[in-house]
């Protein structure tokens, strides 16, 4: 039979020329099956039948005939079996880098971060430096930053560079300060501050900027990372949102070498690397459905954390700001002519309304020149002012929504926009009656990549704690089914991919998990808790737990 | 019959994705066969029968029993049917670009050339600067450099540029002048001059710095272009020398569109390219042995004509001159270190004997530590020191040189070098006697990529016009069996490919001409002027002559 099973599955790095183990024809039997159907209602299934090209053969309800003789049957035991879930915007690298880079989140003291540090150190003596991230002194009861002098003690004959938790702040050695050109009189630039080893905001640069590009097997290793994580997190399929063209050979070189499993839908990171990959036009898509280059990202605004989202009216709390609109509007209009000229798909950055708002107004002025079937993109769609919200559906413009974001922001948004401004935030529901195309995902590695998370989400409004009971802006909360088709068919819809992946339907991919949970069913705790047992991508199985 | 047809081949452009045709069981009968067999011997053949995947299946002598019903039967009507012949050192792009580029070269006034000019522009309207070469007032009868003026009379609404046949001037309009911020004021630099639109040595920059990057369409195009001239040439593969990440992601692109059909062996442009595209390793091979990055191209030195080849002893025509090393001992060794450590194939650039002297110093230091089948090439090994020659064989050294070069090139060498200094110029045989692996090529565009002219003059040392009679420096001339291995196996060999390609036995692709030559019996004016009147590859006819 198929099964590769999970060791294989993550053992990829580095990739290694393995071939892919013979496909052929199997019965999935005794499952609760579930996907969205071609009405959009929830499909029933008891068997899945695969065919050896690695697609779905056929459904079988229970009274259904088995296939005599298939090559194997694999019991499902009665458990739930859903198509594999497709996080519409993630980053796939920064996943993986992340990953791969030491994590001192659970650092209780110095002297613990000193030990992990060092230990990380030992284990990683091929690194030129030393990356990491997620310190906090707060945590340590040390009344101070640490120092670079506290560092060397844990590493000295290498740079080292730790991140602090809120990314505000960088931890260098003495090394990195050496191997940066950092001396004592060194002055900290407009917006930044030095302390001792410690850059703060815009004095981060003067260390970073000396960090050497990853070597390529650095790269392999972090593709493979995000891959063994997507996988394990019941994740077959990711709209990567900024595609640099090294990362595009990195998927590329895991795809040549056969060990590309998870399906990447990539947006490049604007205009450069669009042409210089995918030329004229689109690629094909690649290794059976597992990698195509379709459009371009771009960004309108920042985030609302930093206030750079670019809002109609002031900040609540800071009445001075308005945010940022990063690109004029005839830029933003040259872009997505440049793109939509050959054929792109473009997808862009929208949180505040007043960036929503040029968004769609430059969408609105393009779809008469460029007709036909074209998606537009616009991810975050975060904050919208409720006047603008029809203009979504008009256009058959695909909002692009992390339902996390929402859990993990809404005490931000309230302070940010005030309560008067919150109606159309997060605004799930009214975009879907309006008939706005759906979309989730997960904005992973700022977020967890984890999609049950982002399901419960989306049900609920509530947070991984339960609060508030009953959903914040809870008419914004949509149904059970909606959740489970914005990870599946509507992220298919979004990458120009529903032909073939998001739902299990003869000729579709057999790209399906196997779960402790019934997400149709589970409470909200549940569903968070939910456990992928199995990941099957293309009619083989990449990910198992015993 | 799995025929495509000439039409088909050369409609390659822009790239669409179009299917393979159904590959089928063949039979190429009644031809005059031959191949380089296994023990470096011709051996003959009049049947060749091909697999369904486009290999070989069997050679058939005229006794053999045939194939009883093959899925086509191809009469080769008593003609030569030879290997695809191998260019080992070429620049696919540059040829490609250089063919869609405007060529003046048969333009004899001022008024031809205009003209000229003005119907290329207007057939490529879509071109935001007209880019041509070729051009040389002396044979117009004009007594003075062409004006911008007189070019504006043919184009004014675009910029044109236009560079001298030898490569020394460029002529600009008024619109490239304007574009490049070119005034009346604009001082030459050092090293160049200005007269009135024609911008000279050094001062070229000026303005061509100012020419924007090709669009992916004409880079898409220009492959075409390369493709077509290749396979008609009976070219079936062909060592890139010095592939850019662009270069490779249009050769991809072709890949992925099914419509490389050419095989590409890529050597990257520095060490750059390499790690974005191969990482950490050569590619696999792509596209059924169509694509490969096997390693890297690097520059000794310079060429012949500008005195730029780096010599151990001065030029014989300016006592003041060496050249020049582009590379210290130390960089080059750090360089082919970088590549080595992780197995890939180093192709270095060295034209005179003292260049040669520092890339055999170099690997013969670096055989110390990188022992097994390596194949070190270097290319050109135009002027060794005799004394030297002997370091190629010691070390398994790819001596892969291109012989038109040496019909082309006498006379300057002559001059350059003294008639001392000759025994070691374009020393093929010597090598070959030696046991140095030898690789034939054309340096196209350089040269012209016709393979046959390359194997007339490395039999004959006689140039196109059968000069100077009975062959120049005639002891380095080769036998018709090493030529042809030169431009086969050799080049094969050189590629890591040998196994696969070069020669025609069971397995290997089925690449193969039709022709209407022998080139074991010819006359060297008939092997020059040789038509190949089909080109084969991997069981695919992609060219035909009627």
């Amino acid at each position: 039979m198929r099964v590769a099973g999970a060791a294989a599955a993550l053992a990829l790095a580095p990739f290694a020329l393995a071939p892919m183990p013979a496909l052929a024809d199997g019965l999935i039997d005794n499952v609760n099956g579930m996907t969205i159907g071609r009405d959009g209602q929830i499909e029933r299934f008891t068997g899945l039948v695969i065919g050896k090209d690695g697609r779905v053969v056929s459904l079988l309800k229970a009274r259904d005939k088995r296939p005599e003789r298939p090559d194997f049957r694999h019991d499902g035991q009665g458990r739930t079996l859903i198509p594999g879930l497709i996080d519409a915007h993630g980053h796939v690298m920064e996943l993986g880098f992340k990953a791969i880079q030491l994590d001192l989140t659970e650092a209780r003291s110095l002297d613990e971060a000193k030990a992990m540090i060092a230990a990380y150190a030992a284990a990683n003596s091929d690194r030129a430096w030393i990356i990491g991230t997620g310190w906090n002194q707060e945590k340590w009861g040390l009344g101070r930053f640490p120092t670079n002098a506290d560092l060397d003690q844990a590493v000295s004959d290498r740079p080292v560079w730790l991140v602090r938790v809120d990314g505000h702040a960088g931890w260098a050695n003495s090394a990195a300060m050496k191997a940066a050109g950092v001396t004592a009189d060194t002055k900290a630039p407009a917006g930044g501050r030095i302390e001792a080893g410690v850059f703060v905001d815009a004095a981060r640069e003067l260390i970073e900027r000396a960090i050497p590009a990853p070597l390529p097997r650095e790269r392999d290793l972090a593709l493979s990372k995000a891959q063994g994580i997507l996988i394990a997190n019941g994740v077959t399929a990711v709209a990567d949102m900024g595609s640099t063209t090294d990362d595009w050979n990195v998927f590329r070189r895991a795809g040549d070498a056969g060990v590309l499993k998870v399906r990447i839908i990539s947006y490049s990171a604007g205009i450069d690397p669009l042409l210089a990959v995918a030329g004229a036009g689109p690629t094909p898509w690649l290794y059976d459905d597992r990698l195509r280059m379709v459009g371009m990202k771009l960004y309108a605004d920042g985030a609302l954390g930093s206030r750079g989202a670019w809002l109609k009216a002031p900040y609540a709390d800071d009445h001075h700001q308005t945010g940022l609109g990063l690109l004029s509007d005839a830029k933003l209009r040259n872009l997505m002519v440049r793109a939509a000229m050959d054929g792109f798909q473009v997808a862009t950055h929208a949180i505040g309304d007043r960036a929503n708002d040029q968004v769609l107004g430059a969408i609105e002025e393009l779809s008469e020149t460029f007709k036909g079937d074209r998606r537009w993109r616009i991810e975050h769609a975060q904050i919208v002012d409720p006047g603008d919200l029809p203009r979504f559906a008009r256009h058959g413009i695909i909002a692009s929504m992390q339902p996390v974001h929402q859990t993990s922001d809404r005490l931000m948004a309230e302070a940010r926009l005030g309560t008067a401004r919150l109606q159309g935030a997060y605004a799930w529901e009214s975009m879907r009656r309006q008939g706005t195309p759906i979309a989730f995902g997960s904005d992973m590695p700022v977020e967890h990549p984890n999609p049950f998370a982002g399901l419960a989400a989306a049900i609920s409004r509530e947070d991984a704690d339960g609060e508030p009971l009953g959903g914040w802006q809870p008419q914004e909360r949509v149904s059970r089914e909606a959740a489970l088709a914005g990870f599946t068919t509507g992220a298919a819809y979004a990458g120009f991919a529903e032909d073939r992946i998001g739902r299990l339907a003869p000729g579709y991919r057999a790209d399906f998990l196997i779960l402790d949970t019934d997400p149709l069913q589970s409470t909200m705790a549940e569903l968070r808790a939910t456990r992928v047992l199995e990941t099957w991508i293309g009619g083989e199985r990449v990910h198992a737990v015993k």
